[in-house]
């Protein structure tokens, strides 16, 4: 039980796409990920999808649908069974939220390893 | 589906201790707070309390343990079961995560509304 800074958090990696468990919310998993370039189009089946963009833009394309830009201080929460795609021109610090195990792509085939820091 | 500014959702109300939901995660609501003064002790049963100060500085003193001062940019999740109060000496702006229908208060009795804005 304890404050946990983000900032601090994120000054320990430089990784892209890669994002790492920094407190635990019931079954859910608190992350810190830095985005740049585009992620592949994805669905979560089961779960929603929370980001919040700590410092920097990014963009949530919808399949079929629009790109939400979504800049410092802003969220966007994919529901499930959507197709998405986050896209960064320039790095963004989000903070991320999914049920422990959820692969971040969709599919655990080609899933981050979600290291706890 | 769409991108929720949540300076702009806190500038839509001044009220304290009066969570707002400006979107949802699964059976989640998310929720912006103003907190000012010192909330009662109380405690969550079945649930995880999550608050990640967006602007200002709170405390959150644990029954008999710390106080755990919590600053713009961090985050801090107590445990369910855990008796705790937040308070703030200064207005202070707070993302919060909690259930559907999860009193703030613990006790349905004493619950603030969590309109929807």
């Amino acid at each position: 039980m304890k404050t946990i800074n983000l900032a601090e958090k994120l000054a320990l990696f430089d990784s892209h796409w890669d994002p790492k468990v920094v407190a635990d919310y019931n079954d859910n998993e608190i992350m810190v990920v830095k985005f740049q370039g585009a992620f592949p189009f994805h669905l979560h089946e089961d779960t929603d999808d929370f980001f919040l963009v700590l410092e920097g833009e990014m963009v949530m394309d919808i399949e079929g649908g629009a790109a939400h830009p979504v800049r410092t201080g802003e969220l966007f929460v994919v529901p499930k069974g959507v197709t998405h795609r986050p896209r960064a021109e320039h790095e963004c610090k989000v903070l991320l939220i999914e049920p422990k195990g959820e692969p971040n792509s969709g599919d655990p085939a080609t899933a981050a390893a979600k290291n706890r820091i």
